[in-house]
């Protein structure tokens, strides 16, 4: 039998998208400019079991695997292989449970990271890591990439939440792994391993995810800065000044522009760059705390900046900076870096970036995780302008080279994928690369699972 | 030439204990009854690259090579293989670095827990991570086991600050693992593999580790309870109140009058079991959450409860706490219990626990970070009792049953060592025993990092 006829055997037939037109929409993710191949087959499992039928018919014909969210990546790690099944969680859509006693969730891997978020709401508690795509991209997805966002750099990353997961290995076991009580040292730590692997390591088939209590409402400090360096300036001040903000974000003139153009808010008017601050530390703690941030952003030459008062305002600032991706993709082409440098060295890195642009020619717009000096510059060039193109491709490299330089990583929170391999392999070692493949070979011996995603190809690897 | 000749010759005469009976003092941890075997030598390096060319030699020579804290493990991790080199990094006590914006430190591994926590208080940083051996263990070795703590039922523990390792592996590479940034995605999670790996996937070299404004001083809630199962009770009900403790300590009769034996301090006159609960919460919602503890504690049963309004009288409670484990050992030999439940099941575990202790007749006291599940239940057997230690043993393995069964693990924070071996391999399943065997061989093809440690033997892993 065919690996086709295996699976629509194993699985049945409406799991399957034969449809070639509807194939090519499952093909990539939202990283534009990553290469997407054509896979042979879509599947859209329901259950653990029938993820496991699917591996293991993969393993039977040594076909690739390359799993699938919702498709809102931006490095290409879910973009198909000439030839491959993907698999897509879409259907995988149930809250298992919700424990408010032991404050965890469990969740299949298509659940929508806002509705998980929602019903956990009901019940008190709260899933913390929120990436801007949190609308849209699913807990299955949020795992393989280790998604950050927008209240990580007080209450950090997906990786942080995980206790358990269920997972179909490269050898097409189901198995588990981690544990569901608050501490646990029973072996080596292969949960924490496979979150972040990006599909490369095992297919996650269930997601137990730590919960935290609701928050009291947040306060934010608004700023306004005429230059970017300016409210890198601030940002470094809120991290010398001791505050642990619960969000710190940047949004440049570009992001606001491009907003403002689709959704006309009339933020572009009065401000060059947008500084947004938060705390929800309780009580008079909160107010000392946005108190502190207002001082450093004033004293960061804001050209204004004021505690809000108003929750609908403060909302509206934090839509725009979340609208602010897709309403750049709409200019073109964008070319997305998610370098993270030391907070210290935010003003000096986002320096650098407005002088790549300028020696590049290519316009950068910034949106930030500033706080956690997560940086997002996002090179957009017209459409069909090969030459600009080319141009971007060189801006990007420099941009991770000066990361590099700056004590920075190539990657923050979207992951390697595609766009970053070349990026991993000047950051990671030749030994730690060496690391890297024998922990690969060790858990997917027959290369099935999202090859050629993460570790650097052998032509990488030579890069000095 | 010999390995011995070799070693002397690479790092130094003065970095060996060639000594016989002197060696013997570094054999064994704190695992009174895991086997220890005879090394052939010991060694003491200063630097990476001294460890980087004992690990080489011993690559060599295929001669094990045991890594070594301060020795306060309690699972026999860091107990000597007979002919192996035992690697002691208790002359690796450098703080390298203290960052305040950054808010990270970089420590050699031999540097004392209580040491570091010290060293960051002078810049208004906390290290969190507290094992009741912070004044003795180092960070290395709370790294091998990523050790936990009373205060990690609210702020996580080891792994949960580890940024950066520096680690010499299995092949003899020196590398650098993990990142300096808030965040990074940039391959696979391997420093937090190397966390609780217990040193048989790398010896770790240098620590950069995450720290936190210090905090404001906690309010304590101290409880007295006629039985340890509505000590329990309380437990849960805290954790249903939506409280999250900064501590949740439980202390036992049998605890209470060994500390009152050895120090003098009066506690087991009033108390059957004490708990102790903690808020650091800053004003008003620290107040609150204090108020909501008391009225757990006295929902279930306390016979006297009380916020503390005295700071000396609460850090007395807490040393009690601390001293728990050391006045035990003074009674005899202490087989110890490290299980983790389900917070829920706390109650219930409790209860068993005095079950198993009747039905085999030996002594059980109990310590457990309550809060999050963790309980340390200390059998306790008379001196050269052949019998009673018989009985412990039984006992041992039965606490570990009742845990697997309540959703728990055998191994909170303690590591599996020796001691747990068996247990592992009642907690994982075949295919992820497989998978634990498959990354050993990946990192240490040669074998030579603590073997023994951890991975079941092939007659452990056919037990049912």
């Amino acid at each position: 039998m065919t690996l086709v006829d295996e699976v629509r055997a194993a699985i049945g037939a409406e799991r399957l998208i034969e449809d070639q037109d509807v194939q090519a929409s499952y093909a990539s993710d939202e990283a534009e400019w990553a290469p997407a191949g054509k896979p042979l087959l879509v599947v859209r499992p329901r259950t653990s079991a029938e993820v496991q039928e699917v591996v293991r018919a993969c393993l039977r014909h040594r076909v690739p695997l390359v799993p699938r969210g919702a498709g809102t990546g931006l490095s290409g790690g879910a973009n198909a292989i000439d030839g491959c099944v993907v698999l897509s969680t879409e259907q995988m859509t149930r809250i298992v449970e919700i424990d408010p006693v032991e404050r965890l969730a469990v969740v299949q891997p298509g659940v929508v990271n806002d509705h998980l978020r929602a019903a956990c709401a009901e019940y008190g508690l709260w899933y913390p890591p929120d990436p801007a795509s949190a609308p849209w991209s699913t807990i299955g997805g949020n795992v393989a990439t280790n998604a950050g966002g927008l209240c990580c750099v007080k209450y950090g990353v997906t990786r942080d939440y995980v206790l358990e997961l269920e997972v179909v290995t490269g050898t097409g076991e189901l198995v588990r792994l981690g544990r569901r009580t608050a501490k646990g040292v029973a072996g080596y730590d292969l949960a924490g391993l496979i979150v972040g692997s990006e599909g490369t390591l095992g297919v996650v088939t269930e997601v137990t995810v730590r919960l935290r209590p609701l928050r009291e409402p947040e306060r934010t400090v608004a700023g306004y800065f005429d230059s970017i360096v300016a409210a890198g300036e601030a940002v470094r001040a809120v991290g010398a000044a001791g505050v642990v903000p619960s969000a710190l974000e940047l949004v440049d003139r570009h992001c606001l522009a491009a907003v403002d153009a689709w959704k006309n808010m009339g933020l572009s008017v009065d401000a060059n760059v947008v500084l947004l601050g938060r705390s929800d530390a309780p009580g008079p703690a909160g107010d000392a705390e946005a108190a502190t941030m207002l001082a450093c952003f004033d004293g960061a030459g804001a050209t204004w900046a004021a505690v809000s008062t108003d929750a609908d305002e403060a909302e509206a600032l934090f839509a725009a900076r979340r609208l602010a991706y897709p309403a750049l993709e709409r200019l073109g082409p964008v070319l997305t870096e998610d370098v993270c440098v030391p907070k210290a060295a935010v003003p000096e890195m986002l320096g650098r970036i407005e002088a790549v642009a300028a020696r590049n020619d290519v316009l950068i717009a910034n949106i930030a995780h500033a706080g956690d000096g997560n940086l997002h510059p996002l090179i957009i060039t017209p459409v069909g302008d090969a030459a600009a193109r080319g141009r971007a491709q060189v801006a990007f490299d420099q941009i991770l080279s000066d990361a590099l330089e700056l004590g920075g990583t190539v990657t923050g929170e979207h992951g390697v994928g595609l766009l970053k391999r070349g990026g991993l392999s000047r950051e990671l070692s030749p030994a730690v690369q060496a690391m890297h493949r024998a922990v690969k070979s060790a858990l997917d011996p027959a290369g099935i699972l999202n090859p050629g995603k993460v570790l650097p190809t052998a032509a990488e690897a030579l890069q000095p």
